[in-house]
């Protein structure tokens, strides 16, 4: 073995024995006739001493080494003079008897150090330097993680792992597939699955009753900083089961992950519906770490000649407690917020409710103080607060409240990382009316039950029919999402009519399911988390990229090996595919 | 919820509670007035009684039900008068008040039972419904056992499980790539990997010391029965380590998940060189669960003008203990065995060590019986037993004398899938020869480091040198294996031109591997486990096919779903791909 420890393990314990340790060398320092090198490995750093006075020979070779040589060294543990209690080898040192270089290093092209000089495209490039500094390699062992607790909590509560195949078969519905050419069924094509959905609801089918996988997707959509082209989902199912108890049994994987990854407590999870989200947040995932809920206020501020709120369906705002104080200029600057063409609000109303109890806003002209004073009671607005309203077409300024809300929160400090506010938001609407295509697509997926009682409305107005779905929200993030599952192949059939497909299509794509559905299929759902997103949100970062090995930038491209690339003319001919550019 | 308990909780404890349970109608039976329902799940058969007399019409309704229709029901836990002391829930039975159906079933086109009428291409097709049956079932929650315990135990030695990318890069290399058309970078294309070999070790370059992930893996080959297109391995690198400390490390495992899964307790590994594997046995798997080593005696036997011997490179038998009874007719059917085309041996030379001393063979013409005695000796065969011997080239011989080994092997029972023998193979070589394109291939693959020692061979003969890589091998079946890796950069460089690469392509395809290895790459090896094998020997099946969950069939076809498919034109398009049969 090329070590008897590692460079994270040895103390003042150790004081006098021989030990053997192999790392890199972080840094090194000539003091005199001393010079000292930090050893890194995975475990710690531990310095290591050489002395011109006692080995000249071997402290000339060890001022030789460069930045990122790989060491191994053989040495007696003493106590250090020059203490550093920051770090738990801290207390001692290695006077080195012998040591060997098992590889050289070129100079490498940025810092290995928590704060690095490298920029993105030079770290992904060399994305197995970059993996060497701590805050990275941390980010990758949170995540090893989360995947062992969550399965140990599935497995004991009784969920078998099963893994789905990843070579299936295309359906054009949801997001847009890889495709992968099949040699041995010339001009035919696999695709890898965007989720293992399917799959999931035949293993209840088969009676497996309750299912979990940690699994790969695979989504050929066009890039964003949150989403790569594959991703990782906690994918899970369980039978004979109702909405309350997927919600109840998740409810306690996210407790369990809280308390043991993060150390933190969480309380019983509040339920919001889809309908309140929207009205109270404008948004449905939203930020319960903080309150400036919205405050619709359309009915007191018409009749005025104030043209804006006259002509608008919604006039709604919210309190920022505290803040009557902002100047002209914050005011502005909110303002061109709002006005940015992504939150597309026409323009900012303030109201300061001044600490000696005086109200002032920018549309005193049409609004007497008394007016005011009633908006003050609608938004509970006391001396010191500020009133930011928005008005308009009912779901923009929604959309825009919710951006201006979330931009206040921050502004105030009240969205900090290490506090966590997850919520359900249930109730989903099942339909969504797409005016491009003149037709219905499903909001979660065409799998969806309708709510019993809504499933008259299928037919008269299938817009308004509320699904068994339900999203975690954490901090403003969606985190899962899962449905109770339709296990009837009359309303399954009638749902991909819902969606436009003929019944030809529907049996040609989704037949094994609704042949299965003949079987006794038994009542089920399920749910899926996006662990790359869960994992950014237990480490604190808002890029999954960070929390991912080796991810691809946003042309989709592994810079590092320099993939996707052509292939041999042999393999396109075994395919019997030509490129057609 | 949709049951207070399952179907395989309930006993004499629970006598007078009222219970709901819900699951599948697995058998019914009238008898006189009574109709008995045999309810099941995943986790066992509950029996349901129903009353004529005290509720005709309930009575009635349930006489309605059909194997596999799914029902809920609610009743009172009664002590049974009938006991059935092989099932836990044998001694209860439930009076049902009331019961709905929650899906009916069409009559499954196989029963669900253990022993199935079913043949392997309709289970396929409704492998929903296979996956039912609890044989089947049971091999998947041994995977998922096995899984979990293997996870457990990396994580407890320190190992991290870490995602590497499905989206990768073609490498003509090794077997054929799937590859996968990218959208975004037009003619350019993904592949999947065969295996996460280069990620694995850039984990290495990253200092993450030990690493491992259980990772689905994609072989575009030509399929047998134990080969699918994505199968699955349990990956694994660690650095700073010799041979030594890998297979001490994996032996660990081994021991821990046969302890741990099956209840058995494995012995020291025995370690085999690959010379004397094949020496002895004839295979580099060798099955060790009994001995019937080879005895070679090719000197003893030339001069005799018997000229199958006199032109034979190899002349080499095993001793088949107490087998000298065999039949004439016995001994032509293992003739005709070894006479196979796939096999390929000659013919079969026989001594049979009479009870009383003598020796009878099939060569007497020319083989006197103090000669056979001496053949006897180096046999080191007693009164009662059988010699086999075969003659002609020696790999061949060697390959169809193995056969004949495992063939007796099975005949005497030697062979208990619940006896497990595991031991290492080392010292392979790290090239092979191919007379058909006239160049050496990696035996493992092109990472694998020579033994240093065999490091001057590289250039004078590079057939003799050995490899720093072994085999798990278990009951005659490969499980897993590995090798220390090339770490330096020029002996890589010189690995690919042995392999017959130019500096360019090998620069286009592993460049990112080489240029890792000249920023301080650590010594490092690892090792990879055919997970789906591993399983299927746990569970005593020689097909992976039943430990994995949804299979292809030997066309690469999942009948189930009808994948691969035609996907439509404007995917194509959108892929600049045309299809050219």
């Amino acid at each position: 073995m090329l070590r008897t420890h590692n460079c994270g393990e040895l103390n003042l314990n150790h004081t006098g024995n021989t030990v053997t340790l192999s790392g890199w060398v972080q840094r090194s320092r000539d003091l005199g006739g001393m010079t000292f090198i930090d050893l890194r490995d995975r475990y710690g750093i531990t310095q290591l001493v050489f002395n011109m006075d006692s080995n000249a020979s071997l402290c000339e070779s060890a001022r030789k080494l460069g930045r990122e040589f790989v060491i191994s060294v053989t040495g007696t543990v003493a106590e250090r003079s020059n203490k550093n209690l920051k770090i738990p080898t801290g207390e001692i040192e290695i006077i080195v008897d012998q040591f060997e270089v098992l590889n050289s290093s070129k100079i490498p092209p940025f810092t290995i150090e928590d704060n690095t000089d490298g920029g993105d495209e030079l770290r992904m490039k060399y994305r197995y330097l970059d993996l060497r500094r701590n805050p990275v390699r941390d980010n990758l062992m949170l995540r090893h993680r989360m995947a062992i607790e969550t399965r140990n909590y599935m497995n004991n509560i009784g969920f078998i792992e099963v893994e789905t195949p990843v070579l299936i078969k295309s359906t054009p519905e949801g997001a847009r597939d890889f495709v992968v050419p099949s040699r041995m069924n010339e001009g035919q094509f696999y695709a890898l699955p965007q989720s293992p959905q399917t799959f999931k609801q035949l293993l209840m089918v088969a009676g497996f009753d309750r299912y979990f996988q940690i699994v790969k997707c695979f989504r050929d959509e066009d890039l964003r900083a949150d989403r790569q082209p594959e991703f990782t989902q906690i994918d899970c199912e369980m039978s004979f089961v109702t909405q309350d108890d997927i919600l109840s049994t998740f409810e306690g994987l996210t407790k369990y992950l809280f308390r043991t990854v993060k150390g933190v407590e969480i309380e019983a999870l509040p339920r919001m519906t889809f309908a309140d989200a929207m009205k109270n947040y404008g948004n449905d995932k939203p930020d319960i770490r903080f309150g400036m809920t919205f405050v619709e206020i359309t009915d007191l501020v018409k009749g005025k000649d104030f043209k804006v709120f006259d002509d608008a369906a919604l006039v709604a705002g919210i309190n920022v407690t505290g803040c009557a104080g902002y100047t002209r200029k914050q005011l502005d600057t909110l303002t061109d917020f709002v006005k940015r063409p992504q939150i597309g609000a026409g323009g900012l109303i303030y109201v300061r409710y001044n600490e000696d109890g005086t109200l002032k806003s920018s549309v005193d002209k049409f609004y007497s103080e008394d007016e005011l004073k009633k908006w003050a009671a609608a938004f509970e607005a006391r001396p010191g607060d500020l009133m930011l309203i928005l008005a308009g077409d009912a779901a923009k300024t929604r959309k825009a409240l919710s951006e201006l809300r979330l931009e206040m929160g921050n502004q105030l400090g009240l969205r900090n990382p290490e506090v966590f506010a997850p919520l359900w938001v249930v109730d989903f609407p099942l339909l969504e009316w797409d005016e491009e295509t003149q037709r219905y697509y499903a909001m979660h997926h065409p799998f969806t039950s309708p709510k019993p009682e809504d499933i008259p409305l299928l037919d008269s107005d299938p817009g308004r029919v509320r699904a068994n779905a339900y999203d975690l929200v954490i901090n403003g993030v969606e985190i899962g999402g899962g449905s109770i599952r339709i296990h009837n192949k009359e309303l399954q059939k009638k749902m991909f009519t819902i969606l436009g497909f003929t019944d030809e299509d529907a049996q040609a794509q989704f037949g094994f399911l609704m042949n299965a559905f003949e079987y006794g299929a038994p009542p089920h759902g399920g749910i899926a988390f996006g662990f790359d997103r869960m994992c950014s949100l237990f480490g604190g970062s808002e890029s999954i990229r960070d929390y991912i090995a080796f991810p691809k930038n946003n042309a989709g491209r592994d810079v590092m090996i320099d993939s996707p690339a052509p292939i041999k003319q042999e393999q396109l001919d075994e395919l019997k595919l030509k490129i057609n550019l």
